[in-house]
């Protein structure tokens, strides 16, 4: 069910044409009236037109649907581009009666390709036809594109009656040439877009920006949280238990999704989560944590089964951030690998201590944690490991 | 004989036993006396003890000499490391009879095991005793780690009468664990030590900060400059003809000894150059070169023979630079892909450009233009593409 889980949202998802193997690559959800959104857009300077789109009507009016095509990215297709994003969206509105201002879109597939606007104009009917709110699983299915599995997920809060659903996709920045990781979340909770927005920002931005898989930020990624509102009752005011509810239960959706993510990650076997601790602020923590989980010698002794304190000392030591190297300890899973910049003699001699951590390796997840000193800084990345599949994924079926 | 092709310089290379297949493992380079020196080193907050003892050595007294040992890179040790490289110097000078000081030392390999301090002892007199004008390539093949060949270069200033030699290590940042790109450039001018470290940073600092294997930026990276004074005359002066013409002699050794790391790397099957231009300052350049030539996306597009416009724009994107992503025109070979940030059609219905394009990653060296701008901004970055064969290496055989 996932982003129809929550009232007052209807979703559907069909086949247009935009993939050659025929699977679904249309996808629609719409929020009641009165529903109000909130977006997080892609940092990267090469954006998309669906992405500007997105952010001028976002900032404009009180958009309450999106529409996501997989298949064609419609980036680096410049003003030409601009114009195809308004015209498909302008087919689908048209379709279903709603101002054009209050339909969002994404889209994600191969870049620099012009998007197929036929295909818009032909699916749009059938699109419209099949919404309905139970329409999360076709909506969530129609957004993949090498993904292997969909990714969804809901939470509640009990106490207050109301429903976060939310799914998402993405592998990679691109596979082949397939971009974009895309998140909906949505809920029933009655909430001004500017709080919404502001619940966005606090428990979403951060979660998703902790992920990566290979250290490339696609032109397209969007997460969008849209609030219907149907589960009636007055707005969620910020501080209240209800506020402090919802961003819980927006969280656990954003938590599940990210991980669901990180699982299903181009060539990925293991997911691996990276916490450091000690730094001043948690931006410097962050970067170092990504640094770590962005590694390519970290990713491959994930791969490789290998709990590697001297590749995670050197990760660290690169990121930017000034750190003491005589203050460094490093762990895999339970067991300490690195203290105060040294690696624990055990590690080469392959004792008990070694044989631990060796054993973690084996697990689904693979924790590392560092810490860097006394500092109340801390964060978190979540991305997976190096294989033979990521390259091939990406290197061998473009042509 | 590359650092001992101008005179004033012997050289050697001997097994110690550092390394488990019995190849050399420990080679020491001498100027004769007043024999000036300049270094670069790693960026890295973890550098390695030989790093740290180089460092002091050069600020303080003028070295003339270094002894680098392949097998186990001291790093990650702690005071205890430091120690270690002081003893382990010790015993080569002692052995020579050259003051401690007048020393420097490069370490290569495992990060974290403790230095095997009785292997210098054993090895420092025969490493001594095979000392000789014609070491060059026995030093050269002593510093090799996972390197599938030696790198050696020289070149000539013929006007002035002097000469310029040089010798490089590095397949990657490690594998398995074995670290480190180690360069060492020797001349027979006469240079004195500030001027020489002019040169250095002038012609090779960033000429080796622009080759990237992986982004991974070792513990223990060391360049270093040695001027005998050996070809007589007076000092070299800067901005003088003969400046020009060493300038000249050191870059060549340097951008010859850059592309064989490069072709050598860590399971590369092409070089891959990267030249950005338009920016406004050189260094904005850079980093959007690095970006690019550091793309895991760009890297096995490369590997799988695909001129991929759109995940060039991608990573120029994402490199944190602003830039207009409707001025980026993408070049591969004498092909251009993209312009206005747009691709060109011919890349997806494969028509006569593409296959231009396509055609060209079939060279040993893929050229990847990037113009973003009219500012006059420039730099470059050299690297590889990522194969099967870097996951392999550095996934596989590290247990």
């Amino acid at each position: 069910m996932s982003v129809t889980y929550p009232a007052g949202f209807t979703a559907s998802g069909v086949t247009a044409g935009f993939k050659p193997s025929g699977l679904p690559d249309l996808g629609l959800l719409v929020g009641a009236p009165g529903t109000v959104a909130a977006g997080l857009f892609t940092s990267n300077r090469v954006s998309a037109a669906p992405v500007r789109l997105s952010r001028v009507r976002l900032a404009a009016a009180g958009p309450r649907a999106v529409v996501v095509n997989s298949g064609q990215a419609n980036a680096a297709t410049g003003s030409a581009g601009d114009a195809d994003a308004l015209t498909s969206t302008a087919f689908v509105s048209l379709a279903m009666g709603l101002d054009p201002d209050d339909l969002l879109q994404c889209s994600t597939g191969v870049i620099g390709e012009p998007l197929h606007l036929d295909l818009f104009e032909d699916g749009a009917a059938k699109l419209v036809a099949s919404l309905g709110p139970r329409g999360g699983d076709a909506f969530a299915r129609s957004i993949m594109t090498t993904d292997t599995v969909d990714k969804q997920a809901q939470a509640d809060a009990p106490d207050e009656g109301f429903r976060v659903g939310g799914c998402a996709k993405g592998v990679g920045m691109i596979a082949p040439d397939l971009a974009t990781m895309l998140a909906f979340v949505t809920t029933d909770a009655v909430v001004p877009a500017r709080d919404l927005h502001r619940i966005a920002q606090e428990q979403l931005a951060s979660r998703f920006n902790a992920l990566t898989v290979d250290g490339c930020t696609s032109t397209n990624d969007s997460v969008l949280l849209f609030a219907s509102g149907a589960a009636g009752g007055a707005p969620v005011a910020p501080g209240s238990a209800a506020w402090v509810h919802l961003s819980e239960a927006v969280a656990k959706v954003g938590e599940s999704l990210l991980r669901q993510l990180a699982a299903d990650a181009e060539g990925g076997t293991h997911v691996l989560i990276v916490e450091v601790t000690g730094t001043g602020a948690d931006q410097d923590a962050r970067v170092i944590a990504k640094a770590v989980a962005g590694s390519p010698l970290v990713k491959t002794a994930v791969f490789g089964g290998d709990p590697n304190p001297g590749r995670v000392l050197q990760a660290v030591g690169a990121s930017g951030i000034p750190v003491d190297p005589d203050r460094l300890d490093v762990w895999f899973g339970e067991t300490q690998l690195a203290a105060g910049g040294i690696i624990a003699p055990d590690y080469f001699t392959g004792g008990e201590v070694a044989e631990t951590a060796r054993s973690h390796m084996h697990d689904p997840d693979v924790h590392i944690r560092v810490r860097v000193g006394d500092g109340r800084g801390k964060s978190r990345a979540l991305g997976c490991d190096l294989s033979y599949d990521y390259v091939r994924i990406n290197g061998e079926y473009t042509t």
